[in-house]
């Protein structure tokens, strides 16, 4: 049963325990299994990514000063501590990364939502409250404002001279911001802009900074002039005076209790015809003469909507980011305690056994954690997209487009599978999982609201299915053709799989033509797998709904009744992007041991991810029967495989001491 | 396309939005799809089952009296306020459906499952709470105790004179309860027990009402009398005395917050040689005389204990309706909040769509309410069959332990259904559904622990595959003659598949001889398919097992390699005996209106159901790959013809108005 592959260069036997065979036929001896520090430290490096440097110091920051919150803290204290730790933030630089050089920034977009996930090592709630600050309140100031708001508010920004909000959201328009109600009228007689919340629904819900803290607002709100409007624009409104009571005609309520990131202020604001002077509004994609003539580089009001919000996409990054980073600390417990709990003697033994020798036990982690490994590699990637594409002084529209589809696909994987996981962690670790002292509790509640803020997940895979159906269009036209097309299927996959970059190793794992008894755990296979995945569920989506739109029918139900599949072409895209990442990731890994077993943790992302859609493959004939049944089997083997290297996996992720504070871990 | 089903004798077109036909050919009219009162009633009436006095009583209770938490209540007030409501129950009597008439309960097995269950609808804390005094605590020296121990504690129990504990769970030792290490022996000088607790891991942990409340524990422990171990027994020690301090001897920890249940006071109790006098052993089924002399009633330690265990069924049970009735709230809050809530107006239309007519919504709660409807019909099955059970006057063994497996399957069932559809329901309701005040964050964090206490879930779901395998070899012995059997399937489906009660309606269906072009909605096809599932699955996993007992290696390897078979054979019993329930539930109705909407919520539950293990019937040549194309639609489909009536489905579950706080919901 020994199988050659073609990925990589590598060989190995498939089956045995904890078999990791590189390139040589010799015969695995004990310590060839045994981890080493070396294998570690080889593992950390692919994970550390593009920014190692930044994340030393983040976790040196957090041996040494952020400490997450206490138990029964209450809401206020809480709130309390986290804006003590933002000010240590503060003062250590960290949010100079995310900002120009010439306003005393350090210019490092990577480094800066590097910096930002990590937080989640320490308290969620600073992670959000740091990102409200600066990613939001200064990023919108930056990337939405001109030089008069630059010199004027993002020093004191940085530094925290003053604390701000980023306020688009309302009661009755969360996903859709486009469609706000609050209004910012320009009064040509006085010079001002009168900000107004014409009703309930109108006013601004959830905003952090604003129940306590926050002193000026990014209002986002319906520009008119003369009798005319001109869609959402930002104003800067001032909330609170000095004193920290509300500003006139702003009412501030508090949102109360939530679930959980309870460090964090939300509020709600509500203006009551607020005046502010004409330079409030942040007018790079539009401004307001003094005459109230509107002018703007970007004619249409929805084209310039969804370029203001593009410069904003890092706060999306940072929160998949921060996903990842909760469960990578869920894991590291979770794993930990499955390590050193045993429950239940062997039959005819007294020696009790290890929670994670138990296959089920092995199931609910291990494939979890390699699909961590896997999303930890494609965000490095996002991250380094989106650096490359916001440093470039010439803005790239196409690549805009690109960051935008995977900044929401990635959000959307990864604070899912942040969710399912804790979840999952905690349940794995029994009653004492449920106790707040072994931190799972928290994790749990923190990263909730993850898949629904920043962007709802659902509404967020089905902006990225838009956009694959409309670059679909522009590639086939008519769609009419398809029929054709599907002959001549190398060149659909060429033109509808875009890869970020022209990689060696995929371009010739994709060349490499696997038929369908390929090797189960080839690699080349596992990638042609996905790409035939997601061309056939867009090819079949775009024909379903060119079909639908010839009956003549509403376009919505037509629209509607796709709704699950179009879903479903953004998740099998994501998909193929997350593998594309690892992928590329063991090709990077140097050092063979490490390479190996990275090799193997890609593996059980794959077959594992796999299994999950098992219907689908055997339903479009991709496996048969017996071969969706090995996958299961395979499944199962890599776990037992993998089982000796948990500990191994677990400290690559390089969780910071100082961040494990479980009781239960401790001796 | 207008199918004929033999299900019932009801007959149906199976397209059209709200279809919904009885009986006659005449064509449904407008009117015909708007709820009526009489539907709801009617529905309402299948689902209050047995005990509608019982729950008519405690929604009265809870729309008067029983008020959920506050935000921001601190723990300790949240333990005072549930300590408050728990006097407040005692008064009305509720606890005495519980015990015997002859100390002053009213004797109503089902009833006080019913009731307690429906605690959930007020504070899940007081649910537990309650759970803890009368059905662990007052259980346990009713079930395990003699008379003696009946006539002095079981008044004040009931009327919360004394309040205690049942410290089974240790530090070490939570799912194999049977290893244990707490001991209790026998000082014949003294003629006393020696309670003692050796180290930190027998410590009792998560225990009850021992943080703050209790004065005396239900202690289990391995009983020893001369030198001789006779396995675990409990017995009865103080920990608090009358000034609520800890007894001499005894240490109590506070387990501080939770993820929930936060008005429960869980704590540690360590003994150090506590005395105790020998009557404080619960004695039915085993006794110490003065001279140290064991008896009892069951020779086996093992056996002993597992009885012991057995008649404390109960609270698995009710933990088992407490998920359901939580889930019932959360979908009546995700379900009420969707039918309002609208964002993004229609293409070419100033009108806003209803989260509910999206198909994607749908998808995340119609079907989760189908089998929230399945899981209440069968929890009401067993409930009665608990009652049954546990009122014959002659125990029998073969129903104990059908009960037993049921209580383990559907505990798992419903719990996890609860945690899966809670964290569906908050994210289907964005940020608002994040916020205490929409109620859903309580919901969620307090039931999260119900799929890991009362039994571990996935240990419960090997538990019942045990029982499945024994009940299995004791029809056929040796397993090699599955080959054989295997040509004779109706026997072996009417000799695997035993059926709480002989149902005319399912052996009717199951007799029906269904092909597989069936039409997908004919129930007869439904419970062959699911019986079809539960033999295939049991009789392969017997076969492997035996092959891999045959290879002769380490029994647990073999049997660890197949847990997760294992796993899946529990889990396709389960579905097939909710199926079961359901299909008689909805044959009891007699309203044709409610009947035939039933009708509908069954096929969306069993073809959803069918839907997630597609891959299963597909691999297993149960299904085309087109026809499981068609599955899909289907579900579509059912979503969209129930969508008009989803509110009478949520008005049918009766949820009491004043449990349902959620600000976002009042006008």
């Amino acid at each position: 049963m020994i199988g050659a592959r073609a990925a990589g260069n590598r060989r190995r036997s498939q089956h045995g325990e904890g078999d990791e065979q590189q390139m040589t036929a010799t015969t695995t001896s004990e310590s060839d299994v045994q981890p080493t520090a070396g294998t570690v430290a080889a593992l950390r490096e692919v994970l550390d990514g593009r920014w190692p440097q930044v994340r030393a110091a983040v976790r040196e920051r957090i041996e040494t000063a952020l400490h997450p919150p206490t138990a029964d803290l209450s809401s206020e204290a809480h709130r309390e501590q986290v804006l003590g730790q933002l000010h240590e933030l503060a003062a250590s630089g960290m949010q100079r990364l995310g900002f120009e050089t010439r306003w005393g920034g350090t210019d490092d977009i990577g480094g800066s939502v590097t910096s930002f996930s990590m937080l989640g090592f320490s308290d969620l709630s600073l992670l959000v409250k740091a990102g409200v600050q600066w990613g939001l309140f200064g990023g919108a100031i930056q990337a939405l404002g001109t030089e008069q708001h630059h010199e004027r508010y993002l020093r004191p920004a940085m530094d925290l001279d003053l604390l701000g909000c980023f306020a688009m959201t309302e009661t009755g328009h969360g996903s859709d911001v486009q469609s706000i109600r609050t209004t910012a009228t320009y009064d040509v007689g006085t010079g001002e802009l009168v900000v107004h919340t014409p009703d309930r629904e109108a006013r601004k819900d959830y905003i952090g900074n604003a129940a306590r803290d926050g002193r000026l607002a990014v209002v986002f709100a319906q520009l008119a002039t003369g009798g005319e409007g001109h869609g959402v624009h930002a104003v800067l409104v001032p909330i609170r005076d000095e004193n920290g009571d509300p500003a006139p005609g702003v009412t501030i309520e508090d949102c109360g209790r939530k679930a959980g990131l309870n460090g964090v202020d939300n509020g709600r604001l509500t203006f009551d015809s607020v005046r502010v002077p004409r330079e409030a509004l942040l007018d790079r994609y539009g401004s307001v003469a003094e005459d109230g003539t509107y002018s703007s580089p970007i004619e249409n009001d929805s084209r310039r909507f969804f370029t203001m919000l593009g410069t904003l996409v890092r706060g999306r990054v940072s929160i998949a980011g921060g996903g990842i980073t909760a469960t990578e600390l869920a894991l590291t417990i979770a794993l930990r305690y499955a390590e050193r709990r045993r429950q239940f003697a062997r039959p005819g033994s007294d020696e009790e056994v290890v929670l994670l020798d138990y296959l089920a036990h092995q199931r609910r982690l291990l494939p979890a954690l390699a699909t961590t490994y896997a999303l930890h590699l494609a965000q490095d990637e996002l991250v380094g997209l989106l650096h490359d594409v916001q440093s470039d002084p010439e803005p790239d529209d196409a690549r805009q487009r690109e960051l935008e589809g995977h900044a929401a696909g990635l959000k959307a994987a990864a604070t899912w599978h942040a969710t399912a996981t804790i979840q999952t962690c905690r349940e794995a670790c029994g009653g004492a999982g449920y106790l707040w002292e072994n931190q799972l509790p928290a994790l749990k509640a923190d990263t909730d609201v993850f898949t629904t803020f920043e962007g709802d997940n659902t509404v967020l895979l089905q902006l990225l299915a838009k956009t694959l159906l409309t670059r679909y269009r522009d590639h086939f036209g008519d769609l009419d053709t398809l029929g054709t097309v599907r002959f001549v299927a190398d060149q659909v996959v060429e033109a509808v799989i875009e890869r970020t970059s022209a990689r060696a190793v995929l371009q010739r794992l994709a060349s490499a033509r696997r038929g369908p008894d390929s090797d189960l755990r080839d690699r080349a296979w596992h990638v042609q797998l996905f790409e035939d995945r997601e061309r056939h569920v867009l090819e079949t989506l775009a024909r379903r709904l060119r079909a639908a739109a010839g009956e003549d029918g509403d376009p919505f139900e037509a629209f509607n009744a796709a709704q699950d599949h179009l879903l479903r072409a953004a998740r099998v895209h994501v998909d193929r992007l997350v593998l594309d990442a690892f992928v590329s990731a063991v090709d990077r890994c140097e050092d063979p041991r490490a390479a190996a077993l990275l090799d193997q943790v890609c593996d059980l992302h794959v077959l594992s991810t796999i299994e999950q859609d098992l219907d689908w493959f055997t339903g479009h004939g991709r496996l048969t029967p017996a071969r969706a049944k090995a996958v299961t089997r395979a499944v199962n083997d890599l776990c037992r495989e993998l089982r000796p290297h948990a500990s191994t996996l677990v400290d690559a992720l390089a969780v910071p001491d100082a961040a494990v504070t479980a009781a239960f871990l401790r001796d």
